[in-house]
C-alpha cells in the first residue's frame, strides 16, 4: 500500500520552453503515484499564488492520454510569471502572505519549474521556511531554453530548442542554394547573454549539410567591420553564405548590434528593450556594401514553443527532473534544485542529482571561451560533442485534424472567482 | 517486358516548396519504372539547360531509400530559376538553342515542375515544338506554396505550407497566454497577391485552440485605421490577441502596408522589393497607440522549406502529379499541365487530370471574395472546408543524428565542366 503524502503545489515561472509542461507532467504523475493527497497548480507562478489563483490538477489531467498531451503542449500550462521576490528582511509581509496561503491549502511540498530567477524564489522561500520553522519543502525544477543555469550539465528545454534551431538552419541552408544566384542569409537566434542557442546552429553541419559558414555568440565582442570583411571574403568564394548571429551580440562599446538600427523599437511591459533587428541590420548593410541578395531570418518565439519538433532526450529528461524533484522532496529534501549530471557523452548517459539552490540562483552559465574558436566565429568540436546528444530522437506530436494536439487550461485568463482578467 | 521509352528531362522552376522534390521523385520513379532510357535533370531549370547544365539522375538517386530521402528534402534538388522565355517571334534563337540541346540529348519527354511562370515555359516550348514538327512532349507539373494556379483544385506545396502555418500559429497562440499580461502578436504570412497561405492560419481554430482573432488577406483592401480600431476593441476584451496578416496587404492607395515603414529596404536581384516589415510596422504602431506589449513574428522562408513538418496528403499528391505527368506524356500528351480534381471534401477524394497549359500560364487564382467574411477580417467555413483536407496526416522525416536527413546534389554550384560558379 502506498504511503499517503500531504498536498503538493507546483508552479511554472520565466520564459516557456517546448517541454516545460513535460516537467509539470513529471511532477504531477510522480506526486500522484507516490500518494500525494492533492496536486495543485499555481496559475502564473508565485504572482498568481499571491492572488490565490490555483487549480486542482486532478480535475484537469484525467488520464494517461492527458499526461501525454500535456508533455507535448508548448507554453506553460499553468501560465508563467516574471516575478522576483524581495529580500526577506525588506518585505516579510509578502512571505507571511505566501505561507499563509500555503498553510491554508495544507501544502507540504512546493515545486517551481524555472530558470535563474525562479531558483531565487526557491532559495528565498526555503530560507524563510527554515527561519520560521515551516515544514514545507521547496525544490526547484530546472528549465530554460537558454541553458544558462549553473551546476546542471544542461537545462531541460535547451535540447528541443537546439533541435529546432539545427533543423531549420539545415532547411534554410538548403533553401539558400535554390537559385543560381549569390546570396547571404543572416539567422538571428535567441540568447541575450549566453550563446548556447546560437551555437546549436552548428549542429546543422553534418554528413548532408555543411552547416552555417560563421556563428557569432554574445560571449565574444562583435566587430562589425571585421564581420563585413569576412562576409565579403566568403562572398567571393561561395554562392550561398549562411551566418548565425545571436540577438545579444555587442560591439566593443557595449552596445547591442541591434541598437545600431534606428527606427523601430519595442519595449516590453517590464521596460526591457526587446532585442530584435540584429539580422535585419546586418543583412541590410551587406546588401548595400557587398551588393548581393540578402535575407534576414529571425528564429523568433518559435524557438521556445516549437513543440512540433522536440528532442526525445530533452522531453524525457524534462519529465524525469519533475519526477526526481517529487521523490527528493518526499524523502525530506528542501532548498535544492534537481540537476542533470552527465556521466558520458558517447554513449550518452545522464542522471539526476540535487544541488544547493543557493549556489544556483541568479548565477549565469555562459559558453566557455574555449568552446568558441580563436577567431570567435564558430563553436568548437567540444561544443558539438556537448550539444549533440541533447537533440537525439523524437517524440512525435499527437495529431488531430492535421495539427499537433495540446492540453490547455481554459480558465488561465480568469481570476479565482471566475472573472475574466485583463 | 516493359516497353523502352526515350530519354526524359525534368526541371524545377520558381520558388521552392517543402515537397517540390517529391514531384521530382514521382517523375523519376515513374519514368524509370515505365522504361525511360535516361532521366536527366536540368540544373536551375531552363536557365541551366541553356548552359548545358544537367545531371543524369540515375547516378544520384540510387535506390528506394534515396527516393524516400528526396521526397523529404526541402528546396529544389536540381536548383531552380526565375527565368521567363521571350515570345517565340521575338527570339527564335533561344528556342533553336534549347531544342538543339534537347535533340543532342535525345530527349523525348520534358517535364517542368513549377508555378505560373513555369507553365508559360511549357506553353511556349510545346508551341514551338508544334510549329517546328518536333516530337518532344512537354508536360507541366504544378507546384507552389502560394496555391495561385488556376484550373487545379490546389497546388502541391500548399498543403504542407498550410500545415506548417496552422501548427506554428497554434503554438504561438499558446505562447501568447504564458504571462498574465496583455499582449498583441502580429503574424506575417507569405503571399503577395493571394491569401491562401494567410487564410491557412485559420486552421489553428480547432477543438483545443481558438485560432487567430483576425486574418487579413491581400484580396481585401487594408484599412489601417479600421485595423487599429478593431485591435483596440479586442484589446479591451482579451488578454492575448493574435492576428495574421499577409505580407501583401495594401491600403486603398495601392501601397503595400510594409511600404509605410521607412528605413530598411531589401531589393532582390530581380529588382523586386522584398515585402517584409508589415507585421513590424503594425506591431510598433499598436505598441505606441494602444500601449501594450506587442510582438511581430515573420513566418519567413520556413514556409517554403519546413520539410520537418509536411502534410502526407500534400507530399503524396506531389509525388502523384509527377508520376501522372510521365504517364500522360508517355501516352502522347503534350502542352498540358497535370491538375488535381477534387471529387469530395469529406471523405477527401482527389484525382489527377490534364489541362491545357495555355489556359493556365500567367493566370492567378485568388481566394474568392465569398470565402472571406463580409468585414474582411477572417476566412469563412468554406475556406476551412477547402483547406483542411490538404493538411491531413504526416510523413515523418527520416532522422539522422537528431536532424531531418536530406538528399542533395553536391555539385549544384558547379558548371558543366565542374568549375565552381558564383
Amino acid at each position: 500500500m502506498k504511503e499517503t503524502k500531504g498536498n503538493v503545489i507546483v508552479g511554472q515561472s520565466g520564459g516557456p520552453t517546448a517541454v516545460i509542461n513535460s516537467s509539470l507532467a513529471g511532477v504531477y504523475k510522480t506526486a500522484k503515484d507516490r500518494g500525494a493527497k492533492k496536486v495543485l497548480g499555481m496559475l502564473h507562478g508565485i504572482q498568481g499564488l499571491l492572488e490565490e489563483r490555483y487549480v486542482d490538477l486532478s480535475e484537469h489531467i484525467k488520464d494517461n492520454l492527458d499526461i501525454e498531451l500535456l508533455k507535448r503542449t508548448p507554453s506553460a500550462y499553468l501560465g508563467s510569471c516574471r516575478f522576483k521576490l524581495p529580500e526577506i528582511h525588506d518585505n516579510r509581509e509578502i512571505y507571511d502572505k505566501i505561507f499563509e496561503i500555503l498553510n491554508k491549502l495544507e501544502i507540504e511540498y512546493f515545486f517551481y519549474i524555472g530558470g535563474n530567477d525562479s531558483m531565487d524564489t526557491i532559495k528565498k522561500l526555503s530560507d524563510y521556511a527554515l527561519l520560521n520553522g515551516s515544514y514545507i519543502r521547496f525544490i526547484g525544477v530546472p528549465k530554460t531554453i537558454d541553458n544558462d543555469l549553473v551546476a546542471t550539465d544542461h537545462t531541460p528545454g535547451y535540447g528541443s530548442a537546439a533541435k529546432y534551431i539545427g533543423s531549420i538552419t539545415k532547411e534554410v541552408i538548403r533553401d539558400g542554394l535554390v537559385y543560381d544566384q549569390q546570396n547571404v542569409t543572416i539567422l538571428e537566434v535567441m540568447g541575450r547573454n549566453a550563446g548556447w542557442l546560437t551555437g546549436a546552429s552548428a549542429l546543422a553541419r553534418c554528413e548532408d549539410c555543411e552547416g552555417p559558414d560563421m556563428i557569432f555568440l554574445p560571449e565574444v565582442t562583435f566587430d562589425v567591420d571585421l564581420f563585413m570583411k569576412k562576409i565579403a571574403e566568403l562572398h567571393k568564394k561561395k554562392k550561398s553564405v549562411v551566418v548565425a548571429v545571436s540577438e545579444g551580440v555587442k560591439t566593443a562599446d557595449g552596445r547591442y548590434v541591434c541598437e545600431q538600427t534606428d527606427g523601430i523599437e519595442f519595449v516590453d511591459a517590464f521596460g526591457h528593450r526587446q532585442l530584435t533587428g540584429t539580422a535585419r541590420y546586418l543583412a541590410e548593410k551587406i546588401n548595400k556594401e557587398v551588393g548581393c541578395k540578402t535575407r534576414a531570418i529571425e528564429f523568433n518565439s518559435l524557438q521556445r514553443c516549437a513543440s512540433h519538433i522536440v528532442s526525445r532526450v530533452d522531453i524525457t529528461e524534462a519529465y524525469q527532473v519533475g519526477g526526481a524533484a517529487v521523490k527528493e522532496a518526499f524523502d525530506g529534501e528542501t532548498g535544492k534544485m534537481v540537476i542533470l549530471k552527465r556521466i558520458s557523452d558517447d554513449p550518452y548517459i545522464c542522471v539526476t542529482d540535487l544541488y544547493d539552490v543557493h549556489k544556483i540562483a541568479n548565477a549565469e552559465k555562459k559558453v566557455p571561451r574555449e568552446w568558441i574558436n580563436k577567431t570567435g566565429d564558430y563553436v568548437t568540436e567540444a561544443f558539438i560533442n556537448y550539444a549533440k546528444p541533447l537533440i537525439q530522437a523524437e517524440l512525435t506530436p499527437i495529431m488531430t485534424e492535421g495539427l499537433p494536439r495540446h492540453l490547455y487550461y481554459t480558465d488561465i485568463t480568469k481570476n479565482k472567482d471566475g472573472q475574466q482578467l485583463l
